[in-house]
């Protein structure tokens, strides 16, 4: 186990939070903290520096390290902070301590980063290696006149009609676990296995279609290479059985085009019960299930 | 009938459009025409002199003059425009004429407003004078770690946890014609006089408390005002009679806070049956039921 491992981190008297937190990506470029750059997990770990008046700033492990543009609104994340947060934290008397430092954050963070919950984490719970899967919305209005002003920042637009039952037909021949390069970015290193449980397609009540994608976790680019294949499928240009012949290739398609980051929005991330907890995280950090560090 | 009468005109040759159209109220300084300001009627006028080639740009008539950063949804406007409009405007050949106008604003109408519809009016349709009556929605989260980012731009956020249910029992005590100068921008010549038609709260699905507010027409900032007056009852800062106390007094009261602009937005508006529209056109232009110019 790695000297930085956070697991490790959490034994000398520390206390893991778990937070759940959502973001309108539009202003970030990403996920992933980056010099220079606004980031979802730089902005945060200077807000908890911040509340906490820890320097340097403690550090994050987060369920899905999304793409710049892309949002979340279940996005979770975990951090080890001194036993003394959660005892400490300074609010009104009636409040917990987690209310305390929840309501801190609010003042705090820019307006595009919300955390909704803060608390104590489970024993062994780890964000990213207890996540049993991911689930990604990806929308899309087809209407002739474009895309709701007040949706404008989380749909994407398509040209032309789509029928989205023709959408779930062709996605229904992806599901399980596959080999997705044809959907993916390579990186050197990084299986592109992926166990893909959901993905079919609705209306939403205004109209707007919507992909449910649901897997244990996601390759680079992979739900937007997806919708990408079956909105060919949904406007007529392509086949139905086409997704499929992609998938079977096994290697990146030039014909399939991945759509704007602006449409995807990380919705949930499932996790075990508290006793599995620990079990899950060690199973995850095994080889196949292990997510690289280029997947989200 | 003054000269410059939207009726009149639309006799010579002309033929009226409905445009039903939503905006993201955000960037604009309101929906009436100023010069120098970005308003959504100086941007919708410009869009149908450019698609339709009129010089100068076609005079649009709406339904309810949104104040700056007032959202729309179901906005409805109307214009005269030469009788060719609809018979002429080039397009697929598989499209109406209304189809390709619609196509064709959508590409030149920036991202924020959207004309979801256009079609020849009714005979006697009057955007504003045949509106039997006007929908707004005010919407405030009262999370303590803030509004959801991705619907922060239509969202307002109060700092108390509120009682929806305690705010409709107030607000049923409003319904009905009164004056409504207790919450009311006064303006000179200009009736307070309304007949509130419904007003009550609910939570939407991820927890936004909204409130419903129905009116046959509404004065400045009487939506706002109406809101603050109700959240102080709901957050239990004033007793359940107050918003009525303060009705009955027909004086605007300085301990009513109007709520911030980004909240609102017009829901829907509502017409009679294509046979009853030229016949309520002509009661709403009576002197009491006229909704000034300064009334949304």
């Amino acid at each position: 186990m790695p000297a930085d491992d956070p697991a490790e981190r959490a034994v000398a008297g520390r206390v893991r939070l778990r937070l759940d937190l959502g973001y309108d990506g539009t202003d970030f470029a990403g996920w992933a903290r980056q010099p220079g750059l606004r980031t979802v997990e730089g902005v945060l770990e200077q807000a908890l520096a911040r509340v906490l008046r820890l320097d340097p700033p403690p550090r994050l492990t987060v369920a899905g390290r999304t793409d710049a543009g892309v949002h979340a609104r279940g996005q979770v994340a975990h951090v080890d902070v001194p036993g003394s947060t959660l005892a400490a934290a300074p609010g009104r008397s009636s409040r917990t301590p987690a209310d305390a430092l929840l309501a801190r954050l609010a003042g705090v963070l820019p307006p595009d980063v919300r955390v909704r919950r803060v608390g104590s984490a489970g024993a062994g719970f780890d964000a990213r290696f207890s996540a049993l899967w991911r689930r990604y919305a990806y929308r899309v209005s087809d209407a002739p006149w474009g895309v709701d002003p007040m949706r404008r920042r989380e749909v994407a637009h398509h040209r032309r009609p789509l029928d989205v039952a023709a959408m779930s037909r062709a996605a229904a021949a992806l599901l399980g676990e596959h080999d997705f390069a044809a959907f993916c970015r390579r990186r050197p290193g990084a299986t592109t296995v992926r166990n893909l449980v959901a993905l079919d397609w609705a209306r939403e009540a205004d109209g707007v279609a919507v992909a449910t994608v649901r897997a244990d976790a996601f390759c680079h680019s992979m739900v937007r290479a997806l919708v990408g294949a079956l909105l060919a499928v949904g406007d007529g240009r392509r086949p139905p059985h086409w997704p499929a012949g992609v998938l079977a290739a096994a290697a990146r398609d030039p014909a399939v085009t991945v759509m704007p980051s602006h449409g995807l929005c990380l919705e949930e991330v499932g996790y075990p019960s508290a006793d599995r907890l620990a079990a899950r995280a060690e199973q995850a950090r095994q080889p196949r299930a292990t997510p690289p560090r280029s997947c989200r």
